[in-house]
Protein backbone atom coordinates (compact mmCIF):
# COMPACT_ATOMS: atom_id res chain seq x y z
CA UNK A 1 0.00 0.00 0.00
CA UNK A 2 1.62 3.61 -1.17
CA UNK A 3 0.81 5.89 1.67
CA UNK A 4 2.33 8.52 0.37
CA UNK A 5 -0.64 8.53 -2.95
CA UNK A 6 -2.72 8.14 -0.18
CA UNK A 7 -2.06 10.83 1.35
CA UNK A 8 -1.97 13.21 -1.52
CA UNK A 9 -5.59 11.93 -2.18
CA UNK A 10 -6.54 12.99 0.99
CA UNK A 11 -5.39 16.07 1.44
CA UNK A 12 -6.57 16.76 -2.10
CA UNK A 13 -10.17 15.50 -1.03
CA UNK A 14 -9.98 17.53 2.34
CA UNK A 15 -9.24 20.95 0.82
CA UNK A 16 -11.79 20.54 -1.81
CA UNK A 17 -14.28 19.51 1.39
CA UNK A 18 -13.46 23.29 2.99
CA UNK A 19 -13.92 25.05 -0.45
CA UNK A 20 -17.70 23.97 -0.17
CA UNK A 21 -17.33 24.20 3.21
CA UNK A 22 -16.71 27.92 3.58
CA UNK A 23 -18.89 28.58 0.35
CA UNK A 24 -21.79 27.47 2.38
CA UNK A 25 -22.13 30.11 4.61
CA UNK A 26 -23.29 32.45 1.70
CA UNK A 27 -26.51 29.58 1.86
CA UNK A 28 -28.94 28.74 4.38
CA UNK A 29 -28.12 26.21 6.58
CA UNK A 30 -30.54 23.62 7.97
CA UNK A 31 -30.09 22.61 11.07
CA UNK A 32 -31.58 19.23 13.06
CA UNK A 33 -30.88 18.13 16.65
CA UNK A 34 -29.39 14.99 17.35
CA UNK A 35 -29.86 12.76 20.61
CA UNK A 36 -30.23 16.07 22.48
CA UNK A 37 -30.42 19.90 21.93
CA UNK A 38 -26.83 20.05 22.30
CA UNK A 39 -26.35 17.47 20.17
CA UNK A 40 -26.44 19.10 16.20
CA UNK A 41 -26.46 18.52 12.95
CA UNK A 42 -26.65 20.23 9.57
CA UNK A 43 -27.14 19.62 5.84
CA UNK A 44 -23.42 20.45 5.25
CA UNK A 45 -22.11 17.91 7.89
CA UNK A 46 -24.03 15.07 5.77
CA UNK A 47 -23.01 16.43 2.07
CA UNK A 48 -19.75 16.70 3.44
CA UNK A 49 -19.31 13.24 4.33
CA UNK A 50 -21.10 11.62 1.70
CA UNK A 51 -18.86 13.76 -0.53
CA UNK A 52 -15.72 11.58 1.74
CA UNK A 53 -17.72 8.72 1.27
CA UNK A 54 -17.74 9.03 -2.66
CA UNK A 55 -14.19 10.24 -3.02
CA UNK A 56 -12.73 7.26 -1.25
CA UNK A 57 -15.36 4.24 -2.19
CA UNK A 58 -14.61 5.18 -5.98
CA UNK A 59 -10.87 5.15 -5.70
CA UNK A 60 -10.90 1.86 -3.92
CA UNK A 61 -14.27 -0.08 -2.89
CA UNK A 62 -12.81 -2.26 -0.62
CA UNK A 63 -12.49 0.41 1.85
CA UNK A 64 -14.50 0.42 4.36
CA UNK A 65 -15.77 3.82 6.59
CA UNK A 66 -16.90 4.98 9.74
CA UNK A 67 -18.23 8.15 9.68
CA UNK A 68 -20.00 10.73 12.05
CA UNK A 69 -23.01 10.95 9.88
CA UNK A 70 -23.55 7.25 8.94
CA UNK A 71 -23.02 7.56 5.61
CA UNK A 72 -20.52 4.65 5.73
CA UNK A 73 -20.31 0.96 6.23
CA UNK A 74 -21.65 -0.80 9.58
CA UNK A 75 -18.16 -1.06 10.84
CA UNK A 76 -18.09 -3.99 13.68
CA UNK A 77 -13.50 -4.58 13.18
CA UNK A 78 -10.73 -2.20 12.05
CA UNK A 79 -9.85 -5.34 10.06
CA UNK A 80 -8.53 -4.01 6.53
CA UNK A 81 -8.17 -0.27 5.48
CA UNK A 82 -10.77 1.96 7.78
CA UNK A 83 -11.51 5.53 7.23
CA UNK A 84 -12.65 6.87 10.08
CA UNK A 85 -13.99 10.33 9.44
CA UNK A 86 -15.94 13.48 11.22
CA UNK A 87 -16.61 15.93 8.25
CA UNK A 88 -17.48 18.57 10.87
CA UNK A 89 -16.28 18.77 14.43
CA UNK A 90 -17.63 21.20 16.25
CA UNK A 91 -20.90 21.60 14.72
CA UNK A 92 -22.02 24.07 17.24
CA UNK A 93 -19.46 26.62 16.73
CA UNK A 94 -19.50 25.90 12.88
CA UNK A 95 -23.35 26.86 12.93
CA UNK A 96 -22.87 29.80 16.14
CA UNK A 97 -19.22 31.14 14.97
CA UNK A 98 -18.40 29.70 11.56
CA UNK A 99 -15.10 29.07 12.67
CA UNK A 100 -13.29 26.64 15.50
CA UNK A 101 -14.10 23.48 13.67
CA UNK A 102 -12.18 21.23 11.55
CA UNK A 103 -12.50 18.01 9.66
CA UNK A 104 -10.86 14.60 11.21
CA UNK A 105 -9.37 12.13 9.17
CA UNK A 106 -7.95 8.53 10.03
CA UNK A 107 -6.66 6.16 8.06
CA UNK A 108 -6.18 2.46 9.67
CA UNK A 109 -5.52 -0.63 8.22
CA UNK A 110 -6.05 -3.28 10.83
CA UNK A 111 -6.62 -1.22 13.43
CA UNK A 112 -2.79 0.58 13.06
CA UNK A 113 -3.23 4.64 12.33
CA UNK A 114 -1.17 5.45 9.20
CA UNK A 115 -2.73 8.61 8.16
CA UNK A 116 -4.02 11.37 10.34
CA UNK A 117 -5.72 15.14 9.34
CA UNK A 118 -7.28 17.67 11.57
CA UNK A 119 -8.25 20.65 9.11
CA UNK A 120 -9.27 23.84 10.62
CA UNK A 121 -11.21 24.75 7.88
CA UNK A 122 -11.62 28.78 8.51
CA UNK A 123 -7.36 28.77 9.02
CA UNK A 124 -7.08 27.01 6.23
CA UNK A 125 -4.71 25.15 8.58
CA UNK A 126 -3.36 21.33 7.55
CA UNK A 127 -2.11 19.28 10.21
CA UNK A 128 -1.50 15.80 8.94
CA UNK A 129 0.67 12.85 9.69
CA UNK A 130 2.21 9.63 7.96
CA UNK A 131 2.79 6.80 10.23
CA UNK A 132 6.63 6.65 11.09
CA UNK A 133 7.74 9.74 9.26
CA UNK A 134 6.35 12.02 10.85
CA UNK A 135 3.82 15.12 11.18
CA UNK A 136 3.28 18.77 9.92
CA UNK A 137 1.75 21.50 10.03
CA UNK A 138 1.14 23.33 6.46
CA UNK A 139 3.56 20.83 4.84
CA UNK A 140 6.26 22.23 8.31
CA UNK A 141 7.68 19.48 10.42
CA UNK A 142 5.84 19.65 13.58
CA UNK A 143 9.04 19.05 16.45
CA UNK A 144 8.21 16.77 18.99
CA UNK A 145 6.95 18.05 22.59
CA UNK A 146 9.01 19.59 24.79
CA UNK A 147 8.76 17.97 28.66
CA UNK A 148 6.95 20.29 31.11
CA UNK A 149 5.88 20.27 34.45
CA UNK A 150 2.44 19.80 35.49
CA UNK A 151 2.38 23.83 37.09
CA UNK A 152 3.33 24.66 33.85
CA UNK A 153 0.47 23.23 31.88
CA UNK A 154 -2.29 24.70 29.77
CA UNK A 155 -5.17 21.98 29.24
CA UNK A 156 -8.46 21.67 27.81
CA UNK A 157 -11.31 20.82 29.89
CA UNK A 158 -15.14 21.69 29.63
CA UNK A 159 -16.46 22.73 33.17
CA UNK A 160 -19.28 19.98 32.39
CA UNK A 161 -16.42 17.45 34.09
CA UNK A 162 -15.05 20.08 36.92
CA UNK A 163 -18.93 20.11 38.14
CA UNK A 164 -20.60 17.36 40.26
CA UNK A 165 -21.16 14.92 37.34
CA UNK A 166 -21.70 10.37 37.78
CA UNK A 167 -18.57 9.92 34.71
CA UNK A 168 -15.53 11.58 37.20
CA UNK A 169 -14.58 12.40 40.89
CA UNK A 170 -14.88 16.07 40.23
CA UNK A 171 -12.95 16.77 43.41
CA UNK A 172 -9.62 15.74 41.93
CA UNK A 173 -10.41 17.82 38.37
CA UNK A 174 -10.70 21.42 41.13
CA UNK A 175 -7.26 20.09 42.42
CA UNK A 176 -6.41 19.55 38.99
CA UNK A 177 -7.58 23.58 38.05
CA UNK A 178 -5.99 25.15 40.98
CA UNK A 179 -2.73 22.91 40.17
CA UNK A 180 -2.22 24.26 36.60
CA UNK A 181 -1.38 27.49 34.78
CA UNK A 182 -4.31 27.64 32.83
CA UNK A 183 -7.41 25.61 31.61
CA UNK A 184 -9.14 26.53 27.93
CA UNK A 185 -12.66 24.88 26.13
CA UNK A 186 -12.84 25.59 22.47
CA UNK A 187 -16.19 23.13 21.80
CA UNK A 188 -14.30 20.67 19.89
CA UNK A 189 -12.26 17.88 20.50
CA UNK A 190 -10.08 17.69 17.18
CA UNK A 191 -9.30 21.52 17.54
CA UNK A 192 -8.33 20.95 21.34
CA UNK A 193 -6.16 17.56 20.10
CA UNK A 194 -4.53 20.05 16.95
CA UNK A 195 -3.44 21.93 19.74
CA UNK A 196 -2.13 19.53 21.68
CA UNK A 197 -0.09 18.18 19.06
CA UNK A 198 0.97 21.32 18.31
CA UNK A 199 1.90 21.94 22.16
CA UNK A 200 -0.28 25.27 22.34
CA UNK A 201 -2.22 23.13 24.89
CA UNK A 202 -0.81 20.38 27.15
CA UNK A 203 -3.31 18.04 27.65
CA UNK A 204 -6.82 17.49 26.64
CA UNK A 205 -9.58 14.91 28.57
CA UNK A 206 -13.23 14.40 27.61
CA UNK A 207 -15.23 11.44 29.37
CA UNK A 208 -17.01 10.64 26.29
CA UNK A 209 -15.61 11.23 22.48
CA UNK A 210 -16.32 8.72 19.46
CA UNK A 211 -13.65 7.35 17.14
CA UNK A 212 -14.74 10.09 14.50
CA UNK A 213 -13.59 12.76 17.30
CA UNK A 214 -9.98 11.60 17.47
CA UNK A 215 -9.07 9.00 14.88
CA UNK A 216 -7.05 11.33 13.05
CA UNK A 217 -5.43 13.16 16.07
CA UNK A 218 -4.60 9.74 17.41
CA UNK A 219 -2.28 9.18 14.01
CA UNK A 220 -0.89 12.54 14.91
CA UNK A 221 0.05 12.30 18.22
CA UNK A 222 2.27 9.31 18.07
CA UNK A 223 4.42 11.22 15.37
CA UNK A 224 4.49 13.98 17.71
CA UNK A 225 4.87 12.14 21.23
CA UNK A 226 1.71 13.04 22.55
CA UNK A 227 0.34 10.05 24.48
CA UNK A 228 -3.04 9.22 24.05
CA UNK A 229 -5.10 6.48 26.14
CA UNK A 230 -8.52 6.40 27.78
CA UNK A 231 -9.09 7.78 31.13
CA UNK A 232 -8.52 4.17 32.28
CA UNK A 233 -4.91 4.39 30.95
CA UNK A 234 -5.73 1.60 28.51
CA UNK A 235 -6.05 2.63 24.33
CA UNK A 236 -8.84 4.27 23.52
CA UNK A 237 -11.98 2.04 21.91
CA UNK A 238 -12.33 2.85 18.10
CA UNK A 239 -15.40 0.71 17.48
CA UNK A 240 -17.38 2.32 20.65
CA UNK A 241 -17.17 5.81 22.23
CA UNK A 242 -14.80 5.82 25.26
CA UNK A 243 -12.70 8.16 27.47
CA UNK A 244 -10.46 10.31 26.01
CA UNK A 245 -7.27 11.96 27.23
CA UNK A 246 -4.22 13.27 25.10
CA UNK A 247 -1.01 14.89 26.84
CA UNK A 248 2.52 16.06 26.73
CA UNK A 249 4.09 12.86 27.07
CA UNK A 250 5.81 14.25 30.53
CA UNK A 251 2.48 14.86 32.49
CA UNK A 252 0.31 12.12 30.99
CA UNK A 253 0.96 9.27 33.91
CA UNK A 254 0.47 12.50 36.35
CA UNK A 255 -2.64 12.97 34.80
CA UNK A 256 -4.24 9.51 35.23
CA UNK A 257 -2.58 8.90 38.44
CA UNK A 258 -3.02 12.12 40.49
CA UNK A 259 -5.98 13.80 39.16
CA UNK A 260 -8.44 11.14 37.53
CA UNK A 261 -10.58 9.12 39.34
CA UNK A 262 -13.55 7.41 37.43
CA UNK A 263 -16.78 6.81 39.20
CA UNK B 1 -13.05 66.78 17.79
CA UNK B 2 -12.64 64.56 14.48
CA UNK B 3 -13.43 60.99 15.30
CA UNK B 4 -13.20 59.75 12.04
CA UNK B 5 -9.96 61.31 11.81
CA UNK B 6 -8.92 59.44 15.09
CA UNK B 7 -10.58 56.21 13.96
CA UNK B 8 -8.22 56.48 10.81
CA UNK B 9 -5.12 57.16 12.69
CA UNK B 10 -6.10 54.69 15.37
CA UNK B 11 -6.26 51.84 12.69
CA UNK B 12 -3.58 52.69 11.00
CA UNK B 13 -1.53 52.45 14.05
CA UNK B 14 -2.90 49.17 15.24
CA UNK B 15 -2.15 47.36 11.92
CA UNK B 16 1.20 48.50 12.26
CA UNK B 17 1.53 47.07 15.83
CA UNK B 18 -0.05 43.96 14.29
CA UNK B 19 2.71 43.63 11.54
CA UNK B 20 5.61 44.03 14.26
CA UNK B 21 3.70 41.42 16.51
CA UNK B 22 3.47 38.70 13.62
CA UNK B 23 7.12 39.33 12.63
CA UNK B 24 8.41 39.62 16.18
CA UNK B 25 7.77 35.47 16.39
CA UNK B 26 10.75 34.91 14.31
CA UNK B 27 13.22 36.48 17.22
CA UNK B 28 13.70 35.47 21.02
CA UNK B 29 10.77 36.50 23.38
CA UNK B 30 11.60 37.73 26.75
CA UNK B 31 9.35 36.52 29.20
CA UNK B 32 8.79 37.64 33.23
CA UNK B 33 6.61 36.86 35.60
CA UNK B 34 4.89 39.68 37.28
CA UNK B 35 2.06 39.48 40.38
CA UNK B 36 1.87 35.30 39.95
CA UNK B 37 3.39 32.51 37.54
CA UNK B 38 0.19 32.72 35.97
CA UNK B 39 0.32 36.58 35.16
CA UNK B 40 3.59 37.24 32.33
CA UNK B 41 4.78 39.79 30.38
CA UNK B 42 7.17 39.93 27.18
CA UNK B 43 9.37 42.35 25.93
CA UNK B 44 6.71 42.70 23.21
CA UNK B 45 4.02 43.75 24.96
CA UNK B 46 6.12 46.83 26.71
CA UNK B 47 7.72 47.25 22.81
CA UNK B 48 3.73 47.68 21.60
CA UNK B 49 2.15 49.67 24.03
CA UNK B 50 5.91 52.04 24.01
CA UNK B 51 5.13 52.46 20.05
CA UNK B 52 0.70 53.13 21.31
CA UNK B 53 2.12 55.62 23.66
CA UNK B 54 4.28 57.54 20.90
CA UNK B 55 2.49 57.39 18.44
CA UNK B 56 -0.54 58.92 20.45
CA UNK B 57 1.81 61.79 22.26
CA UNK B 58 2.87 62.80 19.23
CA UNK B 59 -0.28 63.34 17.42
CA UNK B 60 -1.82 65.64 20.46
CA UNK B 61 0.35 65.78 23.88
CA UNK B 62 -3.07 66.50 25.64
CA UNK B 63 -4.68 62.97 25.57
CA UNK B 64 -3.90 60.76 28.03
CA UNK B 65 -3.18 57.21 28.13
CA UNK B 66 -4.02 54.35 30.44
CA UNK B 67 -1.98 51.23 29.69
CA UNK B 68 -1.34 47.55 31.16
CA UNK B 69 1.96 48.09 31.13
CA UNK B 70 2.51 51.48 32.61
CA UNK B 71 3.86 53.43 30.21
CA UNK B 72 1.19 56.06 29.34
CA UNK B 73 0.11 57.95 32.55
CA UNK B 74 -1.07 58.25 35.90
CA UNK B 75 -4.48 57.90 35.27
CA UNK B 76 -7.02 58.88 38.75
CA UNK B 77 -10.08 60.78 36.55
CA UNK B 78 -11.35 59.79 33.23
CA UNK B 79 -11.95 63.42 32.57
CA UNK B 80 -10.65 64.55 28.54
CA UNK B 81 -9.24 62.44 26.59
CA UNK B 82 -8.07 59.31 27.27
CA UNK B 83 -6.44 55.62 25.64
CA UNK B 84 -7.32 52.45 27.31
CA UNK B 85 -4.62 50.43 25.80
CA UNK B 86 -3.81 46.86 26.28
CA UNK B 87 -0.90 46.09 23.47
CA UNK B 88 -1.52 42.28 24.00
CA UNK B 89 -4.77 40.70 25.49
CA UNK B 90 -3.87 36.80 25.75
CA UNK B 91 -0.07 37.33 26.87
CA UNK B 92 -0.10 33.18 27.59
CA UNK B 93 -1.26 32.48 24.50
CA UNK B 94 0.73 35.12 22.44
CA UNK B 95 3.30 33.26 24.44
CA UNK B 96 2.39 29.51 23.80
CA UNK B 97 0.21 29.39 21.35
CA UNK B 98 1.02 32.39 18.39
CA UNK B 99 -2.64 32.92 18.30
CA UNK B 100 -5.75 33.46 20.63
CA UNK B 101 -4.37 37.35 21.98
CA UNK B 102 -6.22 41.56 20.69
CA UNK B 103 -4.94 44.31 20.67
CA UNK B 104 -7.80 46.17 22.70
CA UNK B 105 -7.67 49.50 22.77
CA UNK B 106 -10.51 52.09 23.91
CA UNK B 107 -10.94 55.88 23.27
CA UNK B 108 -12.69 57.89 25.94
CA UNK B 109 -13.67 61.96 26.66
CA UNK B 110 -14.77 62.74 29.42
CA UNK B 111 -15.35 59.04 30.99
CA UNK B 112 -17.53 58.37 27.64
CA UNK B 113 -16.38 55.96 25.10
CA UNK B 114 -15.96 57.24 22.19
CA UNK B 115 -13.78 54.69 19.50
CA UNK B 116 -12.96 51.06 20.49
CA UNK B 117 -11.01 48.10 19.10
CA UNK B 118 -10.27 44.62 19.35
CA UNK B 119 -7.81 43.11 16.92
CA UNK B 120 -7.16 39.55 16.29
CA UNK B 121 -3.76 40.07 14.91
CA UNK B 122 -2.80 36.45 13.85
CA UNK B 123 -6.47 36.42 11.94
CA UNK B 124 -5.63 40.03 11.15
CA UNK B 125 -8.85 40.31 11.71
CA UNK B 126 -9.98 43.94 12.70
CA UNK B 127 -13.47 44.83 15.04
CA UNK B 128 -14.23 48.36 15.79
CA UNK B 129 -16.91 50.70 16.94
CA UNK B 130 -17.37 54.90 16.35
CA UNK B 131 -20.05 55.75 19.06
CA UNK B 132 -23.34 56.80 17.40
CA UNK B 133 -22.11 55.61 13.86
CA UNK B 134 -21.76 51.56 14.81
CA UNK B 135 -19.81 48.72 14.82
CA UNK B 136 -17.73 47.16 12.20
CA UNK B 137 -15.63 43.76 11.26
CA UNK B 138 -13.30 43.91 8.61
CA UNK B 139 -15.35 47.05 7.65
CA UNK B 140 -18.50 45.53 6.85
CA UNK B 141 -21.25 46.53 9.37
CA UNK B 142 -22.04 44.11 12.71
CA UNK B 143 -26.04 44.05 12.92
CA UNK B 144 -27.26 44.16 16.36
CA UNK B 145 -27.83 40.84 18.60
CA UNK B 146 -30.85 39.07 18.20
CA UNK B 147 -32.62 37.83 20.93
CA UNK B 148 -31.82 34.38 22.65
CA UNK B 149 -32.90 32.08 25.62
CA UNK B 150 -30.74 31.14 28.33
CA UNK B 151 -30.79 27.48 27.23
CA UNK B 152 -29.95 28.23 23.41
CA UNK B 153 -26.87 30.62 24.93
CA UNK B 154 -23.05 29.37 25.04
CA UNK B 155 -21.46 31.44 26.92
CA UNK B 156 -17.52 32.04 28.15
CA UNK B 157 -16.68 30.84 31.42
CA UNK B 158 -13.33 30.33 32.77
CA UNK B 159 -13.24 26.95 35.26
CA UNK B 160 -12.13 29.00 37.54
CA UNK B 161 -15.11 30.27 38.57
CA UNK B 162 -16.84 26.78 38.54
CA UNK B 163 -15.25 25.45 41.40
CA UNK B 164 -15.29 26.99 45.08
CA UNK B 165 -13.81 30.04 45.27
CA UNK B 166 -14.03 33.19 47.20
CA UNK B 167 -15.25 35.61 45.26
CA UNK B 168 -18.43 33.87 43.97
CA UNK B 169 -21.05 31.28 44.87
CA UNK B 170 -20.13 28.45 42.55
CA UNK B 171 -23.04 26.07 43.35
CA UNK B 172 -24.91 28.83 41.13
CA UNK B 173 -22.46 28.67 38.21
CA UNK B 174 -22.39 25.45 38.57
CA UNK B 175 -26.57 25.91 38.04
CA UNK B 176 -25.71 27.90 34.80
CA UNK B 177 -23.27 25.09 32.93
CA UNK B 178 -26.04 23.02 33.30
CA UNK B 179 -28.71 25.26 31.97
CA UNK B 180 -26.66 26.83 29.05
CA UNK B 181 -25.95 24.92 25.83
CA UNK B 182 -22.53 25.39 26.28
CA UNK B 183 -19.70 26.98 27.31
CA UNK B 184 -16.10 27.51 26.06
CA UNK B 185 -13.29 29.58 27.75
CA UNK B 186 -10.33 30.85 25.48
CA UNK B 187 -7.71 32.67 28.01
CA UNK B 188 -8.48 36.02 26.45
CA UNK B 189 -11.03 38.67 27.88
CA UNK B 190 -10.55 40.80 24.41
CA UNK B 191 -11.01 37.45 22.53
CA UNK B 192 -14.15 36.69 24.73
CA UNK B 193 -15.54 39.68 24.48
CA UNK B 194 -14.84 40.05 20.66
CA UNK B 195 -16.92 37.12 20.33
CA UNK B 196 -19.74 38.21 22.22
CA UNK B 197 -20.28 41.14 20.03
CA UNK B 198 -20.47 39.55 16.97
CA UNK B 199 -23.04 36.69 18.64
CA UNK B 200 -20.41 34.11 18.49
CA UNK B 201 -20.80 33.76 22.20
CA UNK B 202 -23.68 34.90 24.04
CA UNK B 203 -22.21 36.05 27.30
CA UNK B 204 -19.00 36.30 28.91
CA UNK B 205 -17.99 36.82 32.70
CA UNK B 206 -15.49 37.03 34.94
CA UNK B 207 -14.53 37.49 38.60
CA UNK B 208 -11.38 40.10 38.20
CA UNK B 209 -10.22 42.54 34.94
CA UNK B 210 -8.79 45.83 34.44
CA UNK B 211 -9.61 48.75 32.36
CA UNK B 212 -7.69 47.83 29.23
CA UNK B 213 -9.20 44.41 29.03
CA UNK B 214 -12.59 45.84 28.41
CA UNK B 215 -12.33 49.27 27.67
CA UNK B 216 -11.86 48.70 23.48
CA UNK B 217 -14.91 46.04 23.73
CA UNK B 218 -17.27 48.00 25.81
CA UNK B 219 -17.76 50.49 23.08
CA UNK B 220 -18.08 47.78 20.61
CA UNK B 221 -20.45 46.19 22.65
CA UNK B 222 -22.86 49.45 23.24
CA UNK B 223 -23.30 49.70 19.41
CA UNK B 224 -24.48 46.20 18.96
CA UNK B 225 -26.49 46.38 21.29
CA UNK B 226 -24.36 44.14 24.12
CA UNK B 227 -25.16 44.85 27.70
CA UNK B 228 -22.05 45.08 29.85
CA UNK B 229 -21.50 45.54 33.94
CA UNK B 230 -19.92 44.39 36.48
CA UNK B 231 -21.33 41.36 38.79
CA UNK B 232 -23.46 43.70 40.95
CA UNK B 233 -25.44 45.27 38.07
CA UNK B 234 -23.54 48.44 38.07
CA UNK B 235 -21.35 50.00 35.01
CA UNK B 236 -17.79 48.68 35.25
CA UNK B 237 -15.58 50.72 36.95
CA UNK B 238 -12.64 51.84 34.59
CA UNK B 239 -10.44 53.48 36.89
CA UNK B 240 -9.85 49.70 39.00
CA UNK B 241 -9.93 46.70 38.44
CA UNK B 242 -13.39 45.43 39.05
CA UNK B 243 -16.10 41.93 37.96
CA UNK B 244 -16.83 42.02 34.79
CA UNK B 245 -20.26 40.70 32.78
CA UNK B 246 -21.32 41.25 29.07
CA UNK B 247 -24.55 39.65 27.39
CA UNK B 248 -26.55 39.41 24.69
CA UNK B 249 -29.30 41.79 25.82
CA UNK B 250 -32.05 38.72 26.40
CA UNK B 251 -29.88 36.99 29.16
CA UNK B 252 -27.88 39.98 30.86
CA UNK B 253 -30.81 40.08 33.48
CA UNK B 254 -31.79 36.36 33.79
CA UNK B 255 -27.98 35.61 34.65
CA UNK B 256 -27.35 38.73 37.27
CA UNK B 257 -30.95 37.81 38.63
CA UNK B 258 -30.35 33.97 39.09
CA UNK B 259 -27.01 32.74 38.50
CA UNK B 260 -24.41 35.41 39.85
CA UNK B 261 -24.11 35.85 43.65
CA UNK B 262 -21.06 37.78 44.94
CA UNK B 263 -19.48 36.65 48.39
Amino acid sequence: MDLGRINEFALEMIFDAGKYIRASFSQELIIETKSDFKDIVTNIDREIEQFFVNKIKMRDPSHKILGEEGMGDNIVTLDGPVWIIDPIDGTMNFVKQHRHFLISIGFYVDGEGKLGYLYDVMRNEIIYAIRGEGAFIDHRRIRKLMPLTIEEAVIGINASWVIPNDKINHEKMIQLIKKVRGTRSYGSAAMEISLVVTGKLDAYLSMRLAPWDVGGGMVIAEEVGAVTSNLKGKPFNLLTHDTFLIANPSIHKILLDQFIELK
